[in-house]
């Protein structure tokens, strides 16, 4: 595995508008942006060279005023499609009735609670608590309180090019923020499982191996572990969804030290990556934490920790939680519709189909062009390195960046990561379709062709 | 000012559910708060003795399942009253049209931001930009990482017994959540303005005094001061809204030591203390931050920090923020409905005329009551401290705990705070009217009669 990295593109956005094409853009979206820079300020990022200016929403597709349709294939929030009419109802009819927080008895939250718990099987289904914040951000910084005050510890292990949230102690554990984004002390990095350069087989050791020398260095230091967080398709590393088997042996090295094992489902979760609900169930693992976010309503802000009865129990007796917006009404509305639908509408299973027609079509095009170095993924969720070079697979940021942002002149929607941020990030809602698939191919064939 | 307090009561919810009171409960209320505590877990609370079920709510009033209507005169996050039918349209609209974040370009959050920019004068309204969380903790947490990247120092002072969040850093600077809660190293605290013992012409001197001592201590521990963060209401030390000259000085003292002046508005914010649409804008000074979050969107998950320019400046250059639900379009649909609805239905000046309505008759009900020690506060954000003697002004708590209790049984919903959790906060919908005073004063009469 390269252990380099272009300094240039890490922890940038590769697919980020850089003002310098500005110049080049229409005389509405140059007010527009400006208007921006100055209302919301220096923090804010635009996606695309040509920045999308988008009005509605409809399924898997968008539209700017103009009327002009785009494909969305990047958009994981909306993951039951943009506008579903199931939790526009759930929304309205609660908005209309009820929007309060936790601390009066609600019969909606126990239900929800009742139901997502019931998904997960393992220590956290059986007798697991759910706690309701309003970002994934939120639930990661909660998961590893819980962590650090089961175990008495302060260290945590995540890997390279990871991101689990933007609060000063998630951002601290988020090494995908960039090199000006300070590192806490206390955390230790392990490079990512990359199927594409290191034997599969190998990997799984590979990966625990490493997670045990930063745990003897974190106990070294006297931070001792606290948790290991992994989001099981390693999505800022650069998508990497095999082999399987990859989580056992580092599960047994966490939990050998007396460490939490963390699954950040935020980005994996809720049908996302096919053939189960949640993305560690593809590596048959038992987590102590569960964390989710994004897609769990639609849009509407909620996210959760679900937890093992025993490792919140201290947390919950000394410390207590209340989030004002976490969990109210409304939120385990839409939550609720969302898991709804995917069941009602089998989501899991078309994001299984329906990526597999996906990433057996990108590996057609791998026949056809070079650049494609490698296509993985599972279910919805898909990754495709792009190289200069085969042989010696060497990452290709700039071939990248020309086909999100010409993919973004077609009008179809997506992104990149990973270290070198050179490969291809498709993700869309998982209501995406066969005849969705066939456009998308048409579109990046033609983009690939242009390079 | 007295600086003992009772640990028993210290940092705990003296209006939160007991279990020890469990047996007194009707079997429904004990299946469904049996079952909460198996789904939510040991860190979630209820209000009330006898916790409330609510199942609808409509302006100022909450209805349970079985129709009983309850006097909400609590609840400031639905600050515009419980389903405002604009909001929900706001929303259902929005919802149908387009949930989706703020990385492609987008009118609405453009023009609210404009609008909210406006609304403060000084730095922050001059120039000053806007950055959208989902939660209150968010935007402190956020508002802290700012002022410590501007000022390249650690350190925080705050009140004695302020809360300013849920994530780790901001519990961390959150001395109300209580003992088993850890401080930060890097958090020095300031008693609050006890306008009931301290004279009024004292208080401003001795806050800023107290100040500048922890400021010195910061610097003498290596530290450094990054901010100075207040809810110009004291929500959680016990409610005090005089002298409106108080924060001036201590602004001085701050500003001097190239600290960062952060008007935490999560609570004071948005109408609620009457004659202006901010609380610290009574106070006359000029933040360099504002945060805000709960009533900003009644109820529908939205936060944010509005920074002056050149304090955000270096933090927007190294660190990128977003945030997934943070300012979503339907966030800003939500919030863009309660900003309007605040002027269109003059509720700024509502609750600065029923606040006084309101006081003036808790007031005459100390005529009757010894218990009632001192009324205070600003438009709808009451505080009414509860002592068992007048002279000694001792804290009577459990006085405090018998009228949120008692009021409840009585359908009317209040909540109490302080060190000694002896002060009754009330703090209803801005939408209270004159009528609705009177059905409080009526009803806390009575409840006072039985203590």
């Amino acid at each position: 595995m390269s252990n380099s990295g272009n300094p240039a593109t890490r922890g940038k956005m590769v697919n980020a508008f850089n003002p310098d094409s500005l110049s080049q853009l229409s005389e509405e979206s140059r007010a527009l942006i400006s208007k921006r820079a100055r209302l919301l300020g220096p923090a804010y990022r635009l996606f695309y060279k040509n920045p999308v200016e988008v009005s509605r929403g409809k399924g898997v597709l968008l539209y700017d005023k103009h009327g002009n349709e785009y494909l969305d294939a990047y958009n994981n929030v909306v993951s039951v499609g943009h506008a579903h009419p199931r939790v526009v109802e759930a929304v309205t009819e609660q908005m209309s009735t009820l929007c309060t927080h936790t601390r009066y008895l609600q019969e909606g939250i126990l239900k929800y609670s009742e139901d997502l718990l019931g998904t997960f099987g393992g220590r956290v289904g059986a007798a697991g608590h759910t706690m309701f914040t309003c970002t994934g951000s939120e639930a990661n910084d909660l998961a590893l309180r819980i962590a650090k005050h089961y175990t008495g510890k302060q260290g945590i292990i995540v890997t390279s090019e990871a991101y689990h949230g933007n609060s000063e102690l998630t951002a601290g554990f988020s090494p995908s923020l960039g090199d000006s984004s300070p590192l806490g002390t206390w955390v230790r990095r392990v490079g990512a499982p990359d199927s594409y350069r290191i034997p599969k087989e190998n990997l799984g050791r590979w990966f625990a191996d490493q997670v045990a020398a930063q745990i003897h260095d974190l106990e070294r230091h006297g931070n001792g572990l606290a948790a290991f967080i992994v989001d099981s398709m390693f999505s800022s590393d650069g998508v990497y969804a095999h082999p399987v088997d990859l989580l056992k042996p580092v599960a047994e090295v966490v939990r050998k030290a007396g460490g939490v094992f963390i699954a950040d489902e935020v980005q994996s979760g809720f049908g996302r990556t096919g053939d189960k609900l949640w993305g560690y169930q593809r590596h048959g693992i038992d987590p102590d934490i569960v964390t989710m976010g994004k897609p769990m309503g639609n849009g509407f802000p909620v996210a959760a920790v679900a937890v093992a009865p025993e490792v919140v129990e201290s947390f919950g007796r000394d410390m207590r939680y209340f989030n004002t917006f976490g969990g109210n009404t409304v939120a385990i509305a839409a939550a609720q519709a969302v898991l709804n639908i995917i069941r009602d509408e089998g989501l899991v299973e078309n994001s299984q189909k329906v990526g597999k027609l996906l990433r057996d079509g990108l590996q057609g095009l791998a026949s056809k062009f070079n650049q494609i170095g490698d296509v993985r993924g599972s279910g919805l969720y898909v990754g495709v390195e792009l190289v200069s070079d085969r042989a010696a697979k060497t990452p290709d940021a700039a071939a990248a960046a020309a086909v999100v942002n010409g993919l973004r002149e077609r009008r179809v929607l997506i992104s990149a990561t990973g270290f070198h941020a050179n490969t291809l990030k498709i993700r869309p809602p998982l209501v995406f379709s066969a005849a969705n698939v066939d456009r998308f191919l048409t579109e990046i064939e033609a983009v690939f062709k242009t390079l």
